[in-house]
């Protein structure tokens, strides 16, 4: 159960995550209603059409009028223009939070853009997507029982954390706090390498003599190891922008882990081979299990 | 409709790839009778107990005998010996196969061992398989609509060749001929390149400190990314000595793309980087569909 009532949710891009959150609160019936709002009208009208939204406006100032919640749903690389945009019209009892996969660069862009942290903007990101994107992908499910990971600052009042995780778990979220700082390198490891690994090897075999036999030959194990590299591209510029050191830094340790086992391979170096391949299967199988 | 009839099938390694082909040869009523061959005895009881082979041998020389189609499904470290344990048996009229991720090591060990290359001994591989291995996980739909990849060598008789496609095309798959090169060097990349950046990645996140954490908040992209570095580390140890050449020579060529896009993030090469990741992205929906 919860107390969680939001009388104005004001979603401010309304695609694959936007239109889920949106879609779950409303299936759970804890907001009155829900204002779309983005660059593209077409796709307000596509969510409005599809019920995802109740209204919506190409106007940020008028669509979080009054509104009690605004979850900024931008990709990275406009976080910084829509927080402009909302300045002049935020009040105190907004509470605002965001869905970015980096976190430290919406931070820097608060602090660029009001000066300070604000109390009422604690930002948020929840472990879910899939390669598609867009309103049409959405479904009020995709949050169901995956984490949600908020990273509230010093200046973060606590019931409004309180607000936002309750938010996220209205919609089946389990949500844990942590800071900016581990919060960038431990989504570097698991999803900003990952993805700049299949984005980069799709890219190595398709710019070969042979890609049509290459990919016709592909099995099973291809398509699981490279549907990332199915991922919207321009969003994930944004991310490689938005969370470049600590990227950087892990793409330096996988280079050097990797020339390590080229190195092998050259040497025969049956050994290290076995011995490498036996510790990632064991953590492989013990973390993820199938 | 197949005119194949097999009297006795002798299956040398009673694995994930053995035992399915066992299974499925079964299931269509073209085989007589099939003999398991290996050096673990408990395996053997255990397919005999399954039903997948109707007797077996620990030893080679006794269990091919009489048999008209032999299937070496041993892993690829194990190819030569068990060839050089076939020699003093093996007759003109027995119809040999491999089932070998890499064939030009194939080639090699049956020159050493034998002199020349057999005009009855037609290198194959089924490009099928699981993470998973061991008997117990083999099942007769494995071949279904999936490729079969026959090398065909200048000795090789044009009737034995068509006995071992009969074979392949009796469990339902798709067989294509190829050259050894080109199926050693369409292999790495779709395969063997794959498994390596898997068990790299995996192994560099299972030696941080924070590992715990970072499997903990690992999403499903990670899990589809990650699935191939749960295979067999001997099985894939025996494949990167096998197909050392052609798997070095593409691991170069993708560590310099590596190296240009790690570049790219640095200097914050938007271009670049959407670039490369909508070629990736488009060059996988094209050919993989989901």
């Amino acid at each position: 159960m919860t107390n969680l009532h939001i009388n104005k949710l004001a979603i401010v891009g309304v695609g694959l995550i936007g239109g889920s959150l949106a879609r779950a609160l409303r299936n759970v019936g804890v907001v009155q209603s829900i204002t779309g709002i983005g660059r593209n009208e077409a796709q307000l009208v596509t969510a409005k059409r599809l019920g995802v939204i109740d209204d919506y406006s190409t106007d940020i100032a008028v669509g979080v009028n009054n509104a009690d919640m605004i979850v900024l749903a931008v990709p990275m690389g406009a976080m910084q223009s829509m927080m402009q945009a909302l300045k002049p019209v935020l009040t105190e009892s907004m509470c605002v939070t965001d869905v970015g996969s980096a976190k430290g660069s919406v931070l820097r862009s608060m602090q660029t853009v009001f000066g300070h942290h604000l109390h009422n903007f604690i930002p948020g990101h929840p472990i879910a997507g899939t390669e598609n994107s867009g309103v049409e992908a959405s479904y009020a499910e995709l949050f169901r029982g995956r984490r949600v990971i908020l990273t509230p600052h010093e200046q973060t009042t606590p019931t409004m954390l309180d607000k936002v995780e309750q938010m996220w778990r209205a919609c089946g979220a389990e949500v844990t706090q942590m800071s900016v700082e581990h919060h960038d390198e431990v989504l570097a490891a698991t999803s900003h390498l990952p993805h700049m690994l299949a984005y980069a090897l799709v890219d190595t075999l398709a710019r070969m003599d042979e890609r049509q036999e290459i990919f016709e030959y592909a099995a099973g194990g291809f398509r699981d190891f490279t549907r990332i590299a199915s991922s919207n591209p321009e969003m994930w510029h944004d991310i490689c922008v938005a969370n470049q050191d600590a990227l950087l830094k892990l793409l330096q340790v996988f280079r050097q882990d990797l020339d390590r086992l080229i190195h092998a391979i050259q040497e025969g170096d049956s050994r290290y081979l076995k011995e490498t391949f036996s510790r990632a299967k064991q953590a492989r199988d013990n973390f993820c299990g199938d």
